[in-house]
């Protein structure tokens, strides 16, 4: 399952290219991903606070064509495998005009606050069920 | 006495008018206030872990010319007026040419963890005597 | 009138005190005027086109309470003043339990892309009157 | 050959995990190349004013150790792989106490202003040939 969520590209996210820096879509990203969870009950905020944690690991982003001021643009989001104790996620976000723009991957741990690993299949099933219907399988 | 620090423009910090976004210019005051404090002996790092913060009260920003992509600007602060739990702060941003380019000021409380004020010229007496010495009349 | 837009607390725009650093209230102010503008049918961006520019001359911001990661805040928008050649509008940012976390202002002056004033009363009567339609005066 | 770029890491580049938030790994990117073409004659304003244009075409980050605040690390950059007309680099990002925090690549494109390919070896030697100097085997 692809959740999207609308981003409108701010006036100070865009660099004298005048175009959005290539940094802020990693920001994209976050807001994506963190929607996904709300939207779906696990708000991030309230993971934190049951002590789930989900440290970035690694990201990826490929850029295509540049977003532009003012401009609402699509990130669509979802779960490209998950893992024992960790997730990768995959990220698209789509120009107004329905053209690609950038295609991105980021990969997360699922730790308690001391960063140690937990195992989310056996201590946490009802969120490793949540995010495993929003796995997608790749075309 | 005023402090100079060097900040080299980072293209992530222009905009699409091709100039440093404006509210960068507030970053670039806390880099210079914390840099003024550690080449004085007091990292604002080391005055946390002592007990000792400084959140801002407000700050004002006046634009005068913009600084550009990859220009060393000197950003120049010092104490404007320090009080018994509070202190004032002054910042000027001069371009490579020597123009003026912004022109800003910021407040800050001085206090505990839980943000109780603290009495600095009698619970922190070195601390105040090294801001009094900071100070600088207005001209 | 007070345009009222809602903005959500991004992770990446909190600092180490946990809380949404001091110079993301001035990009949200950024973000509400432009919001004001294009709900009321005059985008930024198409203002830009027609050869409005809205450089920033001055902000302020008064800390009163911190916002917080993943709250809804409501940034409100007004023009405090409208000059032939210039504006100054006010902001304030509003927690999700109703308390007041900032008030802000900023000036504008209205110029072409070469950056020389606008008269706005005689050159854009329309968009003067709109401006005046936003007027608060303040209580 | 590594280049050694030194950044101050700054209280607004942290969040409230208190650490550097993972997007600003990618603007230290950005500076620690820029750095590296600067102290060696090509800086990238002056690549641009002579019609040179090196686009991000794609970017990664392995996060290993978090950064702290006030922390000085060292970012060293270097080419992995010159072609004739893009260029990957690769970064590494070591803290004070010699720890290795991120691994990074990224991918650029050598264009003219309106994103058309140059073939630097034929039309740019002198840079090519300085890009081949930065080229550091893998080990």
């Amino acid at each position: 399952m692809k959740f999207e969520s609308k981003i409108r590209v701010q006036f100070y996210e865009t660099d004298s290219m005048g175009i959005v820096h290539h940094s802020n879509y990693i920001r994209y990203f976050e807001t994506a991903r963190t929607e996904m969870l709300r939207q779906n009950g696990y708000s991030y905020a309230s993971m934190e606070k049951a002590g789930v944690w989900m440290p970035v690991l690694s990201v990826t982003a490929e850029y295509k064509m540049p977003a532009l001021y003012d401009e609402v643009v699509s990130v669509y989001c979802w779960v490209e495998k998950l893992r024992g104790a960790s997730v990768d996620l995959k990220y698209e976000v789509i120009g107004e005009d329905g053209r690609l723009c950038v295609v991105g991957r980021s990969s997360h741990g699922f730790t308690d606050p001391d960063l140690k690993p937990i195992r989310m299949k056996k201590e946490w099933p009802d969120m490793y069920e949540f995010f495993k219907k929003l796995e997608q399988p790749e075309e």
